[in-house]
């Protein structure tokens, strides 16, 4: 990573266009029911309905076509929990190259199943920052494929802040904008853009309290590596990125810390309301707005829903009271 | 119903014009996932995503805001398994007048909450249709309010018929459309409009096998009303009524019968696939499709999902495998 550029609105504009004819523009979508429950006015930017389910595409996309003829004939190779390696496997489907995805043992099975439809290789490894790289490596040694981080990449974080133009072309005067943060591509894209066309409006990312490295880290001002997750959010186990740290500090982007029960009570709200099927890792968007109801009271807010890749047989609320 | 006129298209402009301050012109999303399963092109109206969840909202709409100043006074009634009671007390909030909705025992508990928090005064009564109609007639004499049937009304008729020019506006060049039949309002708006419109793209309707009074009426010539209806889809347990079977069969619109096994597989496969919340009166289109996928093959098919208030703690296909 020593030689990490971070992207520019420039860089984004250029992902954008890079990507559109493959990428949807995704809907956004409103609820009386929750403006009402929320006292704000609610735009949710449905990434969840983006290819493969989620807005990982965008990221994967937009580094596979930069890469050269050359370098792309060898394919790809990245490790990932579970939508960056069906987004990865995606891309390079797009562009008729071989995507390999190292996936830790206990990802989720309908993750994992949307990877091999998308064509992935799957290459199964322990679940273990070391164990992955390892076996990153290993893949890159032996077929000379170009590795697509899933977060801590230049190509990627432009590619996940195309959201943010996007978004402001549906929907004008939002006063505050929320995203998950994981491994932090998507919000220090969208920091970037944000601070960019939005200068104003803030970027508010929510982060599972039971993975809170992007908090802490950004409460100590300095990266934080050392935290076991722990959180029903699947897709926001990673540890934050340098770079997407590094981002995150500059633009001094605020983390609020959400417990799993928050998110889970948020998901089912966004089934029954919205009627869209949400992972846990975008419900959170919601939960951490209502957990702040008052300071977020009469604001026009954008929410990323990020993903919606559910598996079915272990819902989260199944059973809970209505 | 001796006075029945049936609409025009004309009569389903003029809904539009009339709804159109009040009811969302709702999105069509596709899936390339579910278009590869299907071998056809799959363009679904999203009407889980109307106001109230669901598609009523157009017909209660249109019925609301064609009473006189002084009928409008005196409020509206009808009796309803669920969304078209929502539905109403919501259009008959948008004029400030009173709901009155007689509701059977039985009914989807989500979906009475719906009823009141819309603002609709609840009336139980038992769930046969001779209770309901007592009850019903019992409201008007004592408040005087405007009846709007569920189906077997014209200006509801109307209403739903709207669907149709919205959803050609949206997408051009379908060969056919789907949507359920259970009563017969959406279904025979649907015929009168499609057949207006586009004489050669039918209309096809999907029912439950276990209430098939619809399919068994086509067959005969004259309406079947002793079914007891067996269906996990509580949208479409009514049994077909008389001036909507009439136009069924002056459109020569034909039934599908699905069996409930293939409309969970589908409301799965919609949850899963296409990220929505539908229920299972909706995911029945999705489900007849499938059934005959030969015929449908290569098409470009308009599949109307016409609503989304699941009760989240009754999710049919719970432990269900992968």
């Amino acid at each position: 990573m020593s030689e990490f550029v971070p992207p520019t609105l420039a860089d984004i504009r250029s992902a954008a266009a890079r990507i559109a004819p493959h990428a949807q523009v995704t809907p956004v979508l409103a609820s009386p029911e929750l403006d009402a429950l929320a006292g704000a006015e609610l735009f949710f930017k449905c990434e969840h309905l983006q290819r493969g389910g989620a807005f990982k595409f965008r990221g994967a996309c937009n580094a596979v076509w930069s890469l050269t003829g050359g370098e792309a004939r060898r394919g790809v190779v990245t490790h990932s929990s579970g939508n960056h390696g069906t987004a990865l496997a995606l891309a390079a489907r797009t562009r008729g190259i071989p995507a390999h995805i190292v996936v830790p043992e206990g990802a989720v099975a309908a993750k994992l199943a949307n990877i091999e439809r998308a064509g992935g290789i799957l290459h199964r490894c322990a679940a273990t920052l070391a164990a992955r790289e390892e076996t990153c490596a290993k893949v890159q040694r032996e077929t000379g494929a170009a590795l697509v981080h899933p977060y801590a990449d230049a190509r990627v974080i432009a590619g996940q802040g195309t959201i943010v133009p996007e978004l402001l072309q549906q929907v004008a005067g939002l006063d505050v904008v929320i995203t998950p943060v994981g491994g932090g591509g998507l919000a220090s894209g969208c920091a970037i853009a944000l601070r960019a066309l939005m200068p104003d409006t803030p970027l508010v990312v929510a982060e599972p309290a039971g993975a809170d490295d992007a908090y802490q880290s950004m409460r100590r001002g300095e990266r934080v590596t050392d935290i076991q997750p722990s959180t029903i959010c699947d897709g926001l186990r990673a540890t934050i990125g340098a770079p997407n740290f590094a981002l995150l500090r500059e633009h001094r982007v605020e983390v609020i810390p959400v417990p799993d029960e928050d998110t889970v009570a948020a998901m089912r709200l966004l089934w029954t309301e919205l009627k869209q099927t949400v992972e846990p890792s975008s419900a959170i968007v919601l939960a951490a707005l209502l957990r702040q109801r008052e300071r977020f009271a009469g604001r026009h807010v954008g929410l990323v829903l990020s993903g919606g890749n559910v598996d079915l047989d272990a819902i989260p609320f199944q059973g809970a009271p209505g």
